[in-house]
């Protein structure tokens, strides 16, 4: 692939001084990787495992709002990977945290830990490569199913979840069907949803899910997740995660 | 059953002069019919089927809103078929609605059409007999799963749809999953959806679904129902439901 690095910047997440390293030409990161982190109840101790995780944004959130004791993180794209080793230096986690390049459907890629406590993902949105000009593009991987599908994902968690491990996903509410069809198939129970209305008054466009391997079926949904009380004007409750 | 007929009374639905008759001792429709029935779109065709029905508020309300052209319902209860057939009378429905005293999960029950174009359904929103102190009283059974399941109830709908016929469901939010997973074992494909939340910012309690018998997976997820902007204050889109 090759990529323009000289676009590379380093942008602050605004929480204890962590920072990531991110390049537009690649992928960077989106308010669904900001209400996902401040969604998730992770205790300090916890082994997460991330996939699908572009430049290690979430690991690295979740870091920064002092969730989770140890993080492994595994990306397809290699120039993604290394930016995330970029990002692991600079905030100081080459002890918590190991980069993985790897793909979640070869049954081959070896993880450090044989189970997890817990799963989080901000999988591809589109199905397949519906409405897609260059298969290529690292913009593209990250946003079609083109190196792998919901049920990959959800089969990935399930397979490296302890039993009673949370799994934490963002993604769009068209899919809710298909996503609690195969959180089903594979044992991994929803468990507690919040929908993300950019305005009180309009369609949500994204949805919060936490989910339990071998949990009883009971889903809470959560009070609406509203983004903008007017044009560009978060609520208070976005506000406070952006700004800590 | 032991009904004290003498509490009858005959409730006006705000609509064209449309009435129901009603027992609180036996099931008084609640917002779960008046929701449902304004979300649901039908033609003034459309053959629609009513199950777990009790006294027959959702296809009156239907009539009252010019959705609909024949109406079957079916309920379990004898008492509440007795009430829906007065509440038919008094609305002059003889020539297009049939109220049918049976059991959905009776193998041998027949109705007067083999198929419909909708199915419309209030079930029992609680599963089984969980906190349930008297199996045989007609709350319970509108309740609680005691007659029929969701799964009854699904499987019901999918056998008296045609082709792309749909099916208006309201349910409780923390059946979600189940539902979907359900729908999807019958080929039952939910394509609409809204979450009723009684304030702004309070847990939904209410969900209403559109699904399509063999329909394309695709949900769209609709802008946030809120009942109340005050304390007893409904917000303008249910007040124009009930007052027409």
């Amino acid at each position: 692939m090759d990529i323009d690095t000289s676009k590379e910047r380093l942008d602050d997440l605004g929480r204890n001084g962590f920072c990531i390293w991110q390049n537009p030409s690649l992928f960077c990161f989106g308010m669904d990787a900001v209400l996902l982190s401040h969604f998730a109840e992770i205790s300090d101790k916890a082994r997460i495992l991330d996939i699908c995780s572009g430049n290690g944004i979430i690991p690295i959130m979740l870091r920064a709002l002092d969730m989770g004791g140890s993080y492994t993180a595994v990306e397809y794209i290699k120039e993604n990977v290394d930016l995330a080793n970029k990002s692991i230096a600079y905030n100081h986690m080459e002890d918590v945290m190991t980069m993985i390049h790897g793909d979640i459907t070869d049954e081959n890629l070896v993880l450090p830990e044989r189970l997890y406590d817990v799963v989080t993902v901000n999988p591809p949105y589109m199905i397949g490569k519906h409405g897609l000009v260059n298969d290529f593009d690292a913009k593209a991987i990250a946003r079609h199913e083109i190196t792998c599908t919901l049920e990959d994902v959800v089969k990935f968690a399930a397979k490296y979840l302890r039993v009673h491990g949370k799994l934490y996903m963002v993604h769009r509410p068209f899919r809710l069907p298909e996503i609690m069809n195969e959180m089903s198939k594979y044992h991994i129970e929803p468990k507690r949803m919040r929908l993300v209305y950019p305005y009180v008054d309009k369609e949500p466009n994204m949805v919060l899910i936490e989910a339990v391997k071998g949990g009883n079926p009971r889903l809470t949904v959560e009070k609406p997740l509203i983004v903008y009380k007017d044009v560009n004007v978060y609520t208070d409750e976005v506000k406070n995660m952006y700004q800590g």
